[in-house]
């Protein structure tokens, strides 16, 4: 058996890192590169990739990944202060922030709490939520961990640590996604938008 | 809407030229750069993309992706210089030398016909395979193209440019998997199997 050349071995190697990656799509992305990409696309995204490493930090604020800092939402005087809406990652600002209605700050944990992954407290970005709760404006944190068992576990948590604070604490609201049909809603979720209804 | 800080938005779009990535498996492949991946690792990856494109070349004989000028496979002094297998890109190469039975060259289109595409005999890797063919002591060609309509044409056309020099043209063999059941076989497989069936 012949191996493949090994500038090619170490470039599937690099792509098998990523999540969902298999030697099958890391074969595939490393002949795309050699073979159908230009040599200056191929600069163009290794540079791509070590700017973003070196350029993007989290917000020593919010822990939201950033370029300037504090980043955009932290630094906008327009944001209401009184309200953190506290999420897994990035992703998910990201995401609220493309829906484009809430106007309040964030506060990003970077993961969930997952003792048999290794992930208590202190590896989330807790100690500046507790800092922020005592120190700002804050009136009602929003929490919108996954409705997931980790994600859960996470919101029980932060609602235990706060339980004598000053501040409201409200989870969103988990149930059937508007424009769903009953017939193809999971029955979990059923479940949920059942238990948490509301009159009408 | 916010929109993404610019390195994220550079590095997603650089991710998104690559077949079947889309915008959010960008972003979540940015995303794990950033959030997941060490600066040295972030490294490695980006040197390693440069590193595959300039030392990656086309062997000038059979065309197939080779770090040596002539590749490994060419200039290997125990391979048989009879027969030239055809196929359609290095990733055959890779598979038919895994296999590890074959003994003879090979000769890599680099693609295959696709007048619709804009894909003629001159975008493909048939001058050498003519010259090969004059030059060399080559008895016997071995079309393994794709069995798909795009495949058939190649193969055919092949075999029409070289119907009247004196070298024997091949197909491999398409039929049901070994291994495979028949239930689970395509029609199109099993209607080629019976067609190309043999004595027993």
């Amino acid at each position: 058996m012949m191996n493949l050349p090994k500038p090619l071995e170490d470039l599937i190697a690099e792509f098998m890192r990523y999540p969902g990656i298999g030697r099958k799509t890391a074969e595939r992305y490393a002949l795309f590169t050699v073979n159908r990409l230009e040599e200056s696309s191929v600069r163009g995204f290794s540079e791509a990739l070590v700017a973003a490493k070196a350029r993007i930090v989290r917000c020593p604020v919010c822990g939201h990944l950033t370029e300037t800092v504090p980043c955009p939402i932290c630094a906008d005087p327009h944001r209401d202060l009184s309200v953190l809406l506290v999420v897994e990652s990035s992703k998910d600002v990201f995401a609220i922030e493309k829906s484009g209605t809430y106007r309040g700050l964030f506060h990003v944990l970077n993961g969930n709490l997952s003792p048999l992954n290794g992930i208590g407290p202190d590896e989330l970005n807790l100690k500046s939520l507790w800092a922020r709760v005592e120190n700002e404006t804050v009136k009602e944190i929003i929490l919108a961990t996954s409705a997931t068992q980790e994600g859960e576990a996470t919101a029980m948590y932060i609602r235990r640590v706060l339980k004598d604070v000053d501040v409201v604490v409200s989870r969103i609201a988990y149930g059937v996604p508007v424009g769903a049909n009953l017939e193809y809603t999971d029955e979990v979720t059923l479940n949920r938008a059942i238990q948490n209804r509301r009159e009408f």
